[in-house]
């Protein structure tokens, strides 16, 4: 249970990619405030405070999502879907954040109303430079829908 | 009439801020492929290939739009809810680029599912690194719905 404000939830179940998105959020000094779930069902949980979050405060929404494709019990597109299909939840930017480079995922993703898609680089310091970017974008430049 | 493929499209009717954004972008080395047009209606009869622009290929849909929200005949929320309403148009990326910081506008932009709102800093130094980190988020790290 959380009762603090999240500014980034993470939903990410390969613990190697989570050590690494995490990493790479420290060195770019962007480590406040980042929550990790690790599968589909507990992030539709998190989101809509119900069952393990019942309690917590719905008004205390993520000002980005960064959602991989490849999740235990809920895959990724059907939680992006369950965000974007609710009001109370789809003004939340979410980020696909994936290894898939997939022409079918990432035009499903964009019809689903995905804020952008980002395909991981493989390479470590291409990835810390990709969270840098984003982190400057999303956290910095973006204007975020609630305050 | 444009015939060649068009990676950004800058929908902006106030000359200053099209002299500023162009300015910005050629100072980060993102000037090829941008088109630019000054009103709602014709951006819409760009998009959907209609009108002054029927000739027009529909398959060379740009990368990214930059949208401002104040334009002559149709407004930008307008041309964002035609966007986002039709298939064909609708996982286009969208940035919404505005002066306007007012709450309504910024919610209703989210529940319309735009990808990405950002309110214009005034000062130009400002303006210019919003344009660089803009540039490099969306040409250089997004992938695009469409190759």
């Amino acid at each position: 249970m959380i009762e603090t404000y999240v500014e980034i939830l993470l939903i990410e179940d390969n613990p190697n990619d989570v050590r690494l998105a995490l990493h790479a959020f420290k060195r770019n000094n962007l480590t406040n405030r980042i929550y990790v779930i690790r599968d589909g069902a507990e992030a539709l949980e998190f989101l809509f405070c119900t069952d393990r979050y019942a309690q917590r405060n719905p008004r205390n929404s993520p000002n980005l999502i960064l959602l991989d494709l490849k999740l235990p019990l809920i895959d990724g597109l059907e939680v992006l879907r369950r965000i974007k299909a609710d009001p109370r939840t789809r003004i939340i930017p979410v980020v696909i954040l994936t290894s898939s480079r997939e022409e079918r995922n990432i035009v499903e993703s964009y019809q689903l109303g995905v804020n952008s898609y980002i395909a991981k680089p493989v390479d470590f310091e291409q990835f810390v430079e990709a969270v840098r970017t984003l982190g400057l974008y999303w956290v910095l430049l973006n204007h975020p829908p609630i305050l």
